[in-house]
């Protein structure tokens, strides 16, 4: 057998100042040769003292719901999956102060003063696409059971900065009032079809040029449906925030001259809470006064 | 059954040309009130004629790999894994001229003049980053097998852009040479721990300061290894390119007068296929003369 | 003479849909052709509802200054030449709230909504600079007088944003802090070598790793010079804002049956006033409620 | 007399370890307290091996063109002068390869490998506009004489990358394809109205909808000017290189035995050279081989 010759880099520009230039003297030259194309990285740390908002959007959701079978007008266990992989995103990652979801999009707010992976923007939203997409996968058969998942789905993802917390707010405002528009129409739409008989094509022609009172009429006096009784997931998507819980747990512990004994103990922790409510106004944000940071610092 | 009243918004500023304000109005207004929060989406678009590389690298790949018992100082199912992975990114998205990977990262190189995503950025990696997540959990069963995954994986990708082809090919060398270093320090740590029953620490500090050389010459004189006959995927990586495949197939078909017959049929389509060879020198750039594009357009 | 054919351009690419191509054609054609170069322009608008910092900084101004015969530690002509250069850059761009110099710099503070130049860093920068930098020879006479500009000078620029009202604070607090610092030693060092009869070197040794009070004190005790009562223009630099200001003007009209007639007219104008205060503390702002504009629009 | 006291921070808020807080010591830490602004500086690095392109554009010159009473269509003193400060910028400022101006614009390009200001492009272009700037004041006289400059003019800049040779002479063809079409166009209306006696608007009716070749025409059959006999400096504007020049000068030395002596000096020194001349074609390029760089480092 032959001793090994390595000749793995054909040409040798950098000189090695050693007299027989080794092959791992060679391997070392060439790599820090190539070295260089490092300092075409750019730097996209983002601006300090903004919220980091990541924002993330099914790709080709529409193909995607048709190929599931999700229901019409929503579906909750794709509303619960978006919500459960949110909540993933949320204890993998620090500084998620907020995160807000409807349909197939999650906005996901990190705190202005965050300084998670040096505030690169390219990091933080790569990072929460990733997670959201294998958590999509691996708790799927919680939300869909034996029904299964035909091929991996895809999310992509964008960063936006808000400087103060009116921005920020009014941010969170625009993707609620969307969420209301867009489930005001797709519970009129699907009603007329599914409760009037209508085809697809009808109702859309009954609806082109509606406002919303008028969706909410036909709702009411054809269907005899109040739209604000409705479940408040769909009109108001899903907010998730840390909120400290108590946890009451029962554990053996072993007390001398007693013996092992049952104790039960209460403690607090931070955990991720559902909130399906209007967050446009204040009350929501008068009674969770953490989730804002104070506009300076 | 009282008719529903929304009040959703509080606070109306912007007057509706209605003399009697309704509700729809009022919703229509306020999403368009919260609308110029779009303005702070910055735009983030490649600069045109270079080559856009997205990089993916796995996160706390180290403790993932301890979890799920990954063999040392390499395992064949989690490299073919992220192939796996990687080609779907590839077929799914487009304009991906050239991909390679290692260890557990893998670069994705655009054309240099694709227009996928209108060259944003953002768009860009997220949809790799996210694409890439959501196959790794949904292939893993056919690497893995029964054993589960435990958790749902992260990725972390940036975006990094090359003007030249030599730049280009320059980066695409750091990584096989950053491949090579590490596997031939890790093959011969691991050799010395399993075949020369040293420990961790013993096998850690018989390797430090030494040169290639040096560990080509533990592996030979010690163990019999000629590292340049060890597996090519472990000390080449993967490099995935689309290639003209004929692919040749059986159908049936219905002959008039013969009735149904089986027929053999040649066609050729464009594939995924992986190469573990060295992309340093030039011989793989000449024989695949397409991958890269003209500097100049 | 010849008709004149002009065959600006070698190689034609396109058809120009004509039996016999013109020259016309053929040139319209080629700017075209060449338009695509325009794509490669990118987009560095500044993060709305941010305060937009303009600072400009003297290059080589210390050989400058030499070669001027500048005084030490301060030439009130060169800062008066500064003041009326920024002063020139706040009537020519629009909405610039407030600007801050010191010694050889200048920073100019674009309002948080400007929608000037469309917020593009590139365009505010360099408008600045070029403002800045041809005002400085325009007005040189007015404060060198008979004493010659030997060369054009030249002035480097940098965009910062600010988000909070207390970031901006920060940002002026810091030059000032700054310009205190220098001002007292420059201060210092040239009582030592122009009263105290020190060299400069013997000066820079006797001031090496003293403090503030230090240098106060030497100039007390040894000179009879209270710092505090020096020079505020040189203490605090200049800070520069927009102010209404009463003018009165004689003027004459023409009234019917008396002729002609002497009026006084008093008429209020928005005005650039110089300041040579604390900008630290709150009176300042406190005083000029309209500078900054509150944290959220 | 009383010993100053300096009271210049109000509330100070870190402890200074130290018995007796100073005012020294209150300083240095204000102006520490107040650095973290600096964080909100971004980077802005160009990408490397890429052309930098700095262009500047006059603002508002034609209000300037007609206050200073430039002569129609091309006003050879501000031609003149334009060149002057281009020439001024290519001299103060490194790296520069090629420089290119017509009308009220000119265009800077910086080597691809350069690393002047590290590549940063605020530097960079603020840097080139301030320079111009400056200059254009500076040297007015030189051109305009006793007319005497009203105001300082103002240029705006932005900074635009090429990966390509390619790339870079197509954005330079197409500033000489606009030159072109811009001064046949005036040459047309200004012939139309000061040798053919139309007013302002006849011409421009005149030449509305008409292409190149009909211009040449009128030139031609009207006026008897074969336009591409005119001046070269009009049509293809001014292109501005570093060329090595000899040059001799006479200079005394005292030679032992002889005294005092004439003695003729050749030397060879680097000048910036004008061309105008096509820089389209290959020619130019062709003559010049060192203003490119090879696509590949």
């Amino acid at each position: 057998m032959l001793r090994p010759v390595s000749l793995l880099f054909g040409r040798i520009t950098n000189s090695c100042h050693r007299t027989l230039p080794s092959t791992s003297c060679v391997r070392a030259m060439a790599k820090s040769k190539y070295e260089y194309v490092r300092d075409f990285e750019t730097d996209d740390t983002c601006l300090r003292n903004c919220y980091i908002v990541v924002r993330l959007d099914g790709r080709n959701f529409h193909r995607f719901a048709d190929q599931h079978k999700f229901t019409k007008p929503n579906d909750d266990r794709a509303l619960g999956l978006m919500s459960r992989c949110a909540r993933s995103v949320m204890e993998e990652l620090e500084d998620i102060a907020v995160a807000y979801g409807q349909s197939d999009e999650f906005s996901f707010v990190f705190k202005r003063s965050t300084n998670w992976f040096k505030r690169r923007a390219s990091k933080l939203m790569t990072h929460v696409a990733s997670q959201f997409s294998s958590s999509y996968v691996f708790y799927w058969k919680e939300y869909f059971g034996e029904q299964s998942l035909l091929y991996p789905p895809g999310f992509d993802g964008r960063v936006v900065l808000y400087p103060s917390n009116r921005n920020l707010r009014d941010y969170l405002s625009w993707r609620q009032a969307d969420c209301h528009i867009n489930n005001l129409y797709n519970t009129t739409f699907w009603t007329l079809v599914q409760k009037g008989g209508l085809s697809n094509t009808q109702a859309k022609d009954r609806l082109s040029g509606t406002f919303s009172a008028d969706k909410n009429e036909i709702l009411f006096s054809e269907f005899n449906i109040n739209y604000n009784n409705e479940c408040p997931l769909h009109r108001k998507g899903t907010t998730l925030i840390w909120e400290k819980v108590d946890e009451t747990l029962t554990k053996k512990v072993t007390v001398p001259k007693e013996g092992e004994k049952e104790v039960t103990v209460t403690r607090s922790r931070r955990k991720v809470v559902a909130h399906y409510c209007d967050i446009i106004g204040d009350s929501f944000w008068n009674e969770h006064p953490d989730i804002l940071e104070e506009d300076s610092f």
